[in-house]
């Protein structure tokens, strides 16, 4: 006897789910292969209906929220119990790729049409969401329709953000729902049973390891730093180096110091020294003022806590004579996903026949704030060379298919209980 | 007996000199009190004007060559002798201060006015020259109208260059030109007795032994280099450390080696990296791209040759996986000023009872390219703690007065040679 969730995914449609990506991708495409559909913009809002487009024509409801997060519902057999949701995000940096975040919401999808083609029956609702903003690249921050959906953000707080054109927030966002006006509303935060969320990798270590999923287990802690280096600009043919105040240097003393604490044989810790700016940045003249990004992650609070701690007055005792000040910016514990929902995607592969491996996620998700509010999990299919937010992203149709696949296993599994 | 010498000394008048100074200041004043007045700006146009009114209200014939060089004569007994050359430059850094070339050009004019109150005859005519461009800030290359002037570079090579507002060289050299149509026109490159330049040091040495003048040997050689480093961009969160190639950690091994080869317990090697600039410049990035620049000095050809041919190589080995290009972009050597006026400086230095010492110039200046066609020196006074290109720039009335002093015993004894 067939159960109903192997029914379920012996429905994915692999060569589907590949056009709708490729669909998706030309909203907003870039000359380059890449994808730059930033949130609330009008290829987002293309996005959004074209979505709704797909969903109304098979029958699914669609409703949105104040913030723009875009729910597809096949309803389940006991519609008012809490629904399981799955999706991920349709922006996507200026600079970004096909799957990352498309990914999760097409999956998603793919998994109500699998359902309907096959006439699966579900208890709960499943929902796919679409959730606005995660990019954080045109409004900061990122992962704003999941954090504010969880409670975490008040809406009002970020109405009044502008971006770099000087658009307010509050005024792109009634943009966005003004294009769908006929749509559905839901309030803010209605309970979830629970919350599975498809994604590429966006590293390397499914490759690495031949394995075609990951049962996340959870996302690593951050901490991010800027660092200011004062020194003293100074004519670069006449000033004698003993007298300098290169703050130039002093930040490479810095960064060379933080790289000797970050060592790390088993390669977890990521730090990562992404963002320096010189200051007059001539080639002639003694640098005067450095400002410079650290970003350390681990999956370990007590590695996040020791090391993070000594970021401060590791730069001040390689200052070099410079002034130096060292402000946290950001500092996020790490999370673990819920054992039930890691368990379920694992056992999912098995029976499906797929290589599976646990990995943590390097990489923040709207899953980081769902996690708060529902059981929730995460599973991984390789991107090549985990390369990511970049036009160069690249993923096959058969590991996207073998993810919707567990993703199916997954949401009928929990909708069932 | 007095002579003609310790008379013309006698005859600078340090408050008139002053005065020229900060209210050649006035033009092109930044709000932190340096100066922005940058080659052939309607800035560089006042001071020309300023400088023009001045000299004719004294009566001395002024004149301008095709690339604006600015020459006040006074005539001397033998007129149709080549003249002695004085001066230095009006532009400025946009960064800049009250000093850097303004100085040279009005201790050259205070001579001249002191002879003139002196009744001081000289043989030779004395000609204090305001050389364009000398800064390279807004157009490149800098010292232009010296380079020019020795037919070290044709005027037609530059006129088609632009400022970073699209404004060609041509235009805005036109434009000064015809804001004093009234000017005699020269052409460029008539002979040259002498050329003696004074000069704030713009380093500390003359403060930090306690002099008042700095005897100038010559200047020192430059190797500038740019270094371009290419790695891969990739994610900060999820992309292990032992795959990454950061090319902002390669470069800064590369800088943390060329330290290490460029260290000199005499403190005499200028190594500086004034320019660096990553791509994509964001937190949660690995850098894909880096450029930064070398500019290494040194007064031995030798240590050019040896260290400056191990830039490239050194750049190579430390690159930690990155592809980096090592591009020459300035050789220029040490030159050695005439002897007879380095002791014609120090000579008139002792009689006038002002410290002094040899000093070797760690700056460019223009008598770099006049000492190509005449026999030349240079007069350094202290600026405070050397610091120049900088709108603190700070120079004493009674130093620079001391320069003046020295500058027109100098040139009378240069003049009636």
């Amino acid at each position: 006897m067939v159960t109903a969730r192997a029914r379920a995914a012996d429905g994915i449609d692999e060569a589907r789910l590949w056009q709708r990506h490729m669909a998706m991708a030309r909203l907003g495409a870039r000359g380059d292969g890449g994808v730059n559909r930033q949130a609330l913009s009008d290829e987002d809002i293309a996005a959004r209906r074209t979505l709704i487009g797909w969903a109304e024509a098979r029958g699914f409801a669609c409703a949105v929220d104040p913030i723009g997060n875009l729910f597809v519902r096949r309803a389940g057999r006991e519609p008012d119990q809490p629904p399981v949701l799955t999706g991920s995000h349709l922006d996507s940096q200026p600079t970004g790729g096909k799957f990352d975040g498309a990914y999760g919401v097409l999956a998603g999808f793919e998994v109500l049409e699998a359902l309907e083609d096959l006439g699966v029956a579900t208890r709960r609702s499943i929902e796919a969401v679409a959730w606005t903003n995660e990019e954080g690249s045109r409004f900061q921050p990122g992962a704003m329709g999941s954090a504010a959906f969880v409670g975490r953000m008040a809406l009002g707080a970020v109405l009044d953000t502008v971006d770099r054109a000087g658009v307010r927030l509050g005024d792109a966002l009634e943009a966005t729902l003004a294009a769908t006006p006929t749509l559905a509303r839901r309030p803010l935060g209605f309970p979830v049973a629970s919350y599975v969320e498809a994604h590429i990798e966006q590293g390397p270590r499914l490759e690495a390891e031949g394995k075609l999923i990951g049962a996340v287990t959870g996302i690593q802690g951050s901490r991010w730093f800027a660092v200011e280096v004062k020194g003293e600009e100074a004519h670069a043919g006449t000033t004698p180096l003993r007298g300098r105040k290169d703050a130039l240097k002093a930040a490479m003393s810095m960064i060379g110091a933080l790289e000797s604490l970050m060592a790390d044989a088993s390669d977890v810790v990521r730090f990562t020294v992404g963002r320096f700016d010189v200051s007059p940045n001539s080639p002639n003249t003694v640098p005067g003022r450095v400002f410079f990004s650290v970003d350390f992650r681990h999956p370990d609070p007590a590695v996040l806590a020791r090391l993070g701690d000594r970021v401060a007055p590791v730069c001040r005792e390689h200052a070099r004579g410079c002034a130096v000040t060292v402000t946290p910016t950001f500092d996020a514990p790490p999370i673990q996903f819920e054992r039930a929902i890691v368990d379920a995607v694992s056992g999912a592969a098995a029976r499906l026949g797929l290589s599976c491996m646990d990995i943590f996620s390097g990489a923040f998700h709207d899953a980081k704030f769902v996690a708060e509010v529902a059981p929730t999990g995460m599973i991984f299919v390789p991107c090549a060379r985990g390369i990511s937010h970049n036009p160069a992203e690249s993923a096959e149709p058969a590991h996207l298919a073998a993810g919707a696949r567990v993703l199916a296993e997954v949401l009928v599994e929990l909708a069932d209980r």
